[in-house]
């Protein structure tokens, strides 16, 4: 991908345009592009990959290039790419996002989504994550998101794919280095914690805990829990193609 | 899976706990297990894999065995898994979806969010969709979720994979036979349709057009375009294990 222009980026996140992660992420990528945010008004986490059907939506122009929009992080991909940009981003960054998107939690992530869905209209995306959610500290991530956002817009990815990035959440000098990982199959435990409301009425609020697997070396969760940041290539097709013959058997023989 | 007890069946959608195609499908099944409907009490659908963590969440018990939640599928699977049922049911069936979910429709579906966070949760899922918006009649797919339920309990499915199944709209007569697919890679053309409120301000509406590909023979969409049922089988992974290597070779030639 050689071009004389400056590359288009297009940044969303799913913590909502206000949150530090996005912030940071901007100031860390807009030396080498021409940025655009379009990022939902407010959070929008857990969202999975959800689009607005049912509801209009409605788009904020902040300044020259930011936009706010009453969708999800992937509606804010798909305005920005068929109603407000002018011309396709070459690049889609979403987050950086506060807590980490490892595991099966890639599934439930607005983060992930947002580039998934650049990744459905034919652009290089990432997403990118930071591994605590507590005292967040951004820096080095926005600087590796720089580096990462270079690589990708020299290189390319192939159609269909995006990249999942985990940084930990340590200081620059205490990052030991970069894994290209798998997700993990590490599962929760959810519990529902239950309550009373003051109305006497049960409600009941998602918790739970995360359970350890054996084999697990090369999986996003355990590179950034021993201080590496961890890139994931996911695909969009969810087929699992080694399993179609077998369901072919099930018809054959009855 | 040879049992002597009755299998204990879990139906969800994300129509809503009143929607015409959950009441089929309960019908449906009723007689091969013990079932027990948790539902959201209103739509919820392209709510993608969704799950509730800044709200809390209500259950309403509607009749012995049937519940309506104020979540997303994923939300009612985890809630009829860790709160409500006594025991993990054997088989977790999504639907019948009003519309078809296939492409990457099933990255936005609700109703395959619901068979997946099934397979999260260890438990052989499956989702089923109607491919039609308009004057359904679930009779033909509501017999077929019946066949393949039996099906599923009887030959179990493999860890991580659930089935997506759509079924034409057609009658009985028409219904070609079955197709095993992968999820077609067929694109949408998203339009937003700008419009002005009465208020003088600006908010679009999300349409589109599917665009038609080569090559898409054993795809969901040309399955049941042609008049055939189709299986899909998904897996939870997205990782994309091919292009790992191809990424470290990034960090090994800096």
């Amino acid at each position: 991908m050689i071009r004389k222009r400056k590359p288009r980026i297009l940044l969303t996140n799913d913590d909502g345009i206000s949150a530090a992660g996005i912030q940071a992420l901007y100031k860390a990528v807009k030396g080498i592009g021409d940025v655009t945010i379009v990022a939902p008004d407010s959070e929008r986490s857990a969202v999975g990959h959800a689009i607005t059907l049912s509801d209009p939506l409605r788009v904020n122009q902040l300044d020259k290039n930011i936009y706010s929009t009453t969708g999800t992080p992937a509606d804010c991909v798909k305005l920005a790419v068929r109603a407000i940009l002018k011309q396709k981003p070459d690049l889609v960054i979403s987050g950086i996002n506060l807590g980490p998107n490892t595991g099966f939690s890639v599934l439930y992530s607005g983060t992930v989504s947002g580039a998934t869905e650049g990744v459905i209209l034919g652009i290089p995306s990432m997403a990118i994550s930071l591994g605590t959610f507590t005292k967040p500290d951004y820096t080095f991530a926005a600087q590796f998101a720089r580096k990462i956002a270079l690589m990708v817009i020299k290189k390319g990815l192939p159609k269909g794919i995006l990249l999942n990035v985990n940084v930990p959440a340590v200081v620059k000098s205490k990052v030991k280095g970069v894994k290209i990982t798998r997700q993990s199959k590490r599962a929760f435990i959810e519990k529902f914690d239950k309550r009373t409301d003051p109305h006497g009425r049960i409600y009941y609020w998602l918790s739970g805990e995360v359970i350890d697997l054996e084999g697990e070396q090369d999986s996003d969760i355990d590179a950034i829990n021993q201080g590496y940041v961890s890139i994931t290539p996911l695909h969009c097709d969810m087929t699992e193609y080694a399993m179609m013959e077998q369901i072919k058997e099930w018809y054959k023989s009855k």
